[in-house]
């Protein structure tokens, strides 16, 4: 409908893509985007893994964070669900639903967001579609990786006797998102600049643990990643492998900045464990491959950390002398829906 | 931003995808959409084929259109992309952004409208994401194809001497869309109820050319999808394809509609030639392999038109006696953006 199709003076679609996507398309299959589609060949003995996550401004990030992190965390959030299925990153399509009032400035620092990922992650822009989207700035990505074939790794592989692991420290995203829609409670909980900074960076830009794949993909019962928070997604993990799955909150690794802030508020524990946006690794892996996992965690500077273990029964439970456990299983988790 | 999660006593989104989406996942390979991603194995022999397509209600279609209607265009215009590449469909994900008002039965029909399709076109839900977007109803859908390894045709391959065809007729949704927006354009231009309904349909509606990919595959040195104006996406073809085209406006196939409303308002073929939301094929072509697309034409029951053909230079010219040609090479094509 046309009369929202008017850009001003500003470039043209055709125009838009030529000066900040095509640039990034640096595979030949990609035509520089001057075509309908692009094309893939995995490797011979290769699975193509594919995954999708869409991001809302006000819903996902906030609409005035950096559009370089703002073209970051999109990515990455992918990114991360590749790294949970022990998949090689190897390109992404990009849906960009612009507000009228984008800039060239802010689509250069977004396109440059882009660039210095794709670097980071050895991947390419295999193509996409830019649309209006009156109201609310709107990433829709599509994050391509590779597996050997028939090696992808599961939600769903949890198995009685696995020990249930995690990446990094969890709660440090939700505690961040916390701290920025409450303008008073750095000061309430005591926390440093240094440690408030550290929690709002986490919830900004996800680390996602490519470096980490090859090892969930040669040792993981099950692997996912952390998003909707801890509690839920590993009641999520239980309930697809029929398996009960059993954590000790105390075990659950904080980073000093979280300790601080549920040192000083404990109810911000729960927020931490269920709270999502951690992108962290969650992993069931036979006893015997942990070793694996702490080696290649160490290479990659995260730690890997174990939690629980899994169980002939069902449900996710809860124990440890932290704070109230009382209902939190039944809580389920956050939710971006 | 878990304020704007909330979702009252309704599904959770994990309810949601349940009940409305994982029956359409019918690939073992999804895992009922209970993982983080999916995979996808190509035959061996075979380029997959991607393709993005993003929609954004009251940009791309009526906010208040049928729900299985919306699902359909969504999915058809990445279908389209597919067909002019050659690429036979696969299967697709969904990025699924709900306004906070949706009901169970709207997305039902949604739900149904894919299931449909999938049925008509032989595809699959390979899975998504579903977020919130809280003022308008936004689809991203990517879509898969296969083709024989190295032969995706490209929009960038037309040659000095090749024919350029183009399926169906022409300008049949920018005319339904202009009867949607203008009230009284019906009645002006003196069209019957049947007349307004078969464009307003054309606009509503795609009708992707799946059945011709085979034989683009084999015999077409170019090909795009129509989706923003035969003027400017031939002046697209055009310049990727380092050629000139030339196109005899009197050629252009119209229906019987498009003609009647045209003949009461000369100025509406403009309209038809830039408007955008055909989702027919432009094709590129040997003058020997015209053959070979009339008679794949009229097995799938679609006219094929030569309008035209491509020589050595740049650019795209426009002749014929029809409506007044001066600037519209110039004026470019409708842009969704």
């Amino acid at each position: 409908m046309s009369e929202q199709g008017a850009t001003g003076a500003r470039a043209s679609e055709t125009e838009l893509i030529a000066r900040y996507f095509a640039p990034l398309a640096t595979e030949p299959s990609t035509f520089q985007l001057g075509d309908d589609a692009a094309y893939l060949r995995p490797r011979a003995g290769c699975d193509l893994v594919v995954t999708k996550d869409m991001l809302v401004a006000g819903v996902h990030f906030f609409p005035d964070d950096p559009p370089g992190a703002i073209a970051k965390k999109a990515l990455r959030v992918n990114l991360s669900d590749l790294a949970a299925k022990g998949a090689r990153p190897l390109g992404y399509l990009i849906g960009l639903g612009l507000t009228g009032d984008w800039t060239e400035a802010w689509l250069q620092a977004f396109s440059n967001g882009l660039a210095q990922d794709q670097e980071t992650y050895g991947i390419t822009l295999l193509g996409g579609d830019t649309v209006s989207s009156p109201e609310r700035l709107t990433l829709s990505i599509t994050a391509f990786g590779t597996v050997p074939e028939g090696r992808m790794v599961r939600r769903g592989g949890a198995r009685a006797g696995d020990l249930i692991c995690v990446t990094g420290t969890i709660g440090d995203a939700a505690l961040g998102l916390q701290l920025r829609l409450d303008a008073g409670l750095t000061t309430a909980v005591r926390l440093t600049g240094d440690q408030a900074a550290f929690l709002k960076n986490r919830y900004l830009l996800p680390q996602p643990r490519c470096r980490l794949a090859s090892v969930l993909g040669q040792h993981a019962s099950a692997g996912m990643d952390i998003s909707d928070g801890l509690v839920g997604d590993l009641a999520k993990m239980a309930a697809v492998s029929h398996v009960r799955i059993d954590i000790d909150i105390d075990k659950v690794p904080l980073s000093d900045a979280a300790k601080a802030a549920c040192a000083a508020r404990p109810d911000l524990l729960r927020t931490a464990l269920t709270g999502g946006d951690d992108y962290e690794l969650a992993i069931a892996c036979a006893p015997a491959s942990l070793s694996s996992f702490v080696e290649a965690g160490k290479k990659a500077g995260v730690a890997v950390s174990v939690i629980g273990s899994a169980s002939e029964g069902s449900g996710l439970g809860l124990a440890g002398a932290r704070g109230d456990l009382a209902d939190w299983a039944d809580r389920g988790s956050f939710s971006h829906f």
